[in-house]
């Protein structure tokens, strides 16, 4: 896994235009909101998925910076002071604390576009209709039915309580999307899957995608900041409804347990699936 | 053109998500954005110059709402409070002002999606690549080597002066890249063009895109608020280097006009590019 890791930043670091280009303070904010930090897990999930249809490293690096970028922006936006109002991520300032404001909006507006152009630079299947299906998917679960929708319902949700099923349809979108997306086109860059696999796979990678805000909403209550690289309890203190909130830390953990074997289950007649298993476990039990 | 106005208004309505869809503020802040509003200037550029290539008509309406979807989140994003902080856009309070800046945040951000997602569904082409390299011609016209660093270089500049070819280095990324991706884009939906009229459409598209510019500061400099729909005066008063700052007024009208020709002049081996001839003057002749 560190060696993708590996693999992952320095193909972020070759799609990100040079800092020494202009306009530089635009492009050295968006190398800093990038690179250097992030467990890299939508990229992961990409290479993960990719094993399972044998795609070629180029066309998975131009996927997993696709994705990667599409998060990156949504942080940089979120952080801002008329969002979720953030100084820390990943450990460092936020983009509108060490830049300005101004500047951490073009970020992200950039970084959104940076994915675009990455998706539409270079073959990244055999067949160009999956590459502009592939496309399509990315800017659907950018878009108000994916994680900008999903940031929508959560910031109308603060102060509110939601019930299970509304918390759950607000992360299908928020991070859901996007984590799907992920390990659909990590699969799409190498050999068709037969239907059946497919669905397989889709079911993978929705338990993941919720599985993933369940622990996040978990780390948030109990981990430290220093831990997290993000200010820790800040949805408690701002009355956001979380898995913590609505279940209970007991059930909550529990839940994330139940995801993680769905997903083990989901993988189980698919050959080559290792790395998403592995994954699997790597988003359920981190720090946890 | 009128007619052309009509049907662009058509196919953006029919392409933004219904206000009474889930998350309804968001949906009802994007049709706000874009709806009822604004000269379509870019659209109708991307029909005029399919009428060179007789394109279909619903390939063109793809690509009009997505040139227009990308200007439209432009100007929420630049008219917030960090940014150029305006109150006023197409006669109406700003999205920002009319609902709330995490809303306006999320709007530029989804009709930036929604662009993306508008060109990659359906045939725009008979060439499934040539649509990938549609896509990738807006990726990059709407980031750092387009629009969005066109608009960092523009903040930058804020109480600077700039010399001439810096202040065209600048509309260029900012409003010419756009303009230019439009006019290819509703050509590259039909037939294809020789090299030798592409590049005459090319130098069109650039004059045009220069041309609109000038203009724009020239009625930010004379025309009253009512005229402009948005804050009249605003560049001087902040600051802002622009032609009229640059050149002087009388220079900047000779300069539109030296464009206007020069557009002309691009068009004359084209056959069918009455459309794109009317348009060089509605743009250059607007209320001056």
């Amino acid at each position: 896994m560190a060696g993708v890791q590996k693999r992952i930043e320095a193909a972020l670091e070759r799609c990100l235009p040079p800092a020494d280009h202009a306009p530089q303070r635009l492009h050295e904010a968006m190398r800093y909101a990038v690179l250097g930090g992030g467990k890299r897990v939508r990229p992961l999930l990409a290479f993960a998925a990719g094993a399972l249809t044998e795609a070629p490293l180029d066309r998975l690096d131009s996927v997993a910076c696709a994705v990667e970028l599409i998060h990156a922006y949504s942080l940089v936006h979120d952080d801002m002071p008329c969002m979720d109002n953030d100084v820390l991520r990943r450990g460092k300032p936020t983009v509108h604390v060490e830049f300005d404001q101004a500047t951490a909006m073009l970020v992200g507006d950039s970084l959104q576009s940076l994915a675009f152009e990455v998706l539409a630079s270079g073959r990244l299947t055999d067949d160009a209709a999956t590459q502009i299906e592939m496309l399509r998917t990315v800017a659907v679960s950018s878009g108000t039915r994916g994680m900008a929708g999903g940031q929508a319902i959560d910031l109308a949700a603060v102060g509110k309580s939601l019930t299970l099923p509304e918390l759950e349809f607000m992360h299908i979108l928020k991070t859901g999307a996007l984590i799907r997306a992920s390990v659909i086109l990590g699969a799409r860059c190498g050999h068709a899957l037969e239907p059946s696999q497919f669905k397989h796979l889709d079911r993978y990678a929705k338990c993941v995608g919720l599985a993933f805000q369940v622990v996040d909403d978990i780390l948030d209550a109990e981990a430290p900041t220093a831990t997290l690289g993000k200010t820790a309890g800040k949805d408690a203190a701002e009355g956001k409804p979380t898995y913590v909130s609505v279940l209970g830390p007991a059930r909550a953990r529990e839940l994330a347990r139940e995801l993680r074997r769905d997903a083990h289950a989901a993988l189980e007649s698919l050959a080559g699936a290792e790395h998403l298993r592995d994954l699997a476990d790597f988003i359920v039990l981190r720090e946890f």
